[in-house]
């Protein structure tokens, strides 16, 4: 697509990604919209591979938040592989974010790989004995499963939860935003959540 | 004991009991100790009076401590029986010390009626086969025991613990302070503390 100097600079503000990948992306679009997308696509990628290459996340930090009236209240641990990454901004802005979302919306698990097998295997069933996945083609049937499973626990999912802030996204997406920005892998290692007298 | 309105005014900062309190236990005492010791009984006596009450603690909140350096966190319910008590100075003011103390000191367990009844069943037997038992007169071994006990699990047991502020009291000691303050029952239902990588 044809574009400015001006356009340049509000992708990079839009995207945070960097001044060369904006010009790339805005001249292999047809669209501003395709252009956010090859970012966002390569943003996961970067992301991908600093969780693929699972350097050891030790450092980090205890963070809070507790509503003003006192009512509910969150304590997490949100991991990082370096002192550097735990002190920046991004990340302890990552951490309050999370911890706002954990206050708000309640999730029962971090990551679909908590929620408990046997739990797992119960809706599983369930999913089998709907007639609708007689329709479904043999080849695609374990993707309808799993498709079903993923809607079903969302909601309790932190990491597949819409952001509360901007539910276009879901809060993975958040954290992989900050670890392509910083480069590192971001793990949240727990939460607990306090409701007054629950 | 000999005593002016000088020391009645000084007793009262210190222990934070009422005029009358005050002035009758000076009257009653022998020294400037004694009656500080009597004005303790009492203060016992009332805030027992409190939690053999039994009235519900569904009032309170939700607090956080978290170390300036982010390396550890602790969230904690308080409860109580009133919202005025749970906004109330003297109340916040004690979750706060609680949450500190937890932070520095990491109990495992709020009371010693928290300690899980086999763990207390082990450390049971060991003093049952410590030799000293065998001196001790039988009416009083049962004594001997739980002494025994009381000072092995002290150092998990938070409300055992000595207070980090001054181990002239232990924790228990602090919230009963609190409770004779306020006329109310207070319980700390709960905590949470995560030390940054651990």
């Amino acid at each position: 697509m044809n574009y400015a100097a001006a356009d340049v600079k509000r992708l990079r503000e839009e995207t945070g990604a960097t001044f060369a990948d904006c010009k790339n992306a805005l001249t292999d679009a047809r669209s501003w919209d395709e252009a956010i997308k090859i970012l966002d696509a390569k943003r996961d990628k970067k992301a991908d591979k600093m969780i693929v290459a699972d350097r050891e996340t030790k450092q980090g930090g205890v963070f809070s938040y507790v509503h003003h009236n006192h009512n509910v209240g969150v304590l997490l641990e949100l991991n990082c592989s370096t002192d550097f990454v735990a002190r920046s901004e991004a990340f302890r802005k990552l951490a309050n974010e999370l911890a706002l979302q954990i206050a708000g919306v309640a999730p029962k698990y971090i990551n679909f790989e908590d929620v408990p097998a046997d739990v797992v295997e119960e809706a599983r069933k369930t999913i089998l004995e709907d007639p609708a996945l007689a329709r479904v083609p043999a080849e695609r049937r374990e993707d309808f499963i799993n498709g079903k499973l993923k809607k079903q626990f969302g909601e309790q999912v932190l990491m597949m939860q819409p952001w509360v802030k901007d539910d276009s996204i879901v809060v993975g997406d958040l954290v992989r935003k900050v670890i392509a920005e910083t480069g590192e892998n971001i793990v949240l290692r727990r939460f607990s959540r306090f409701e007054l007298g629950k």
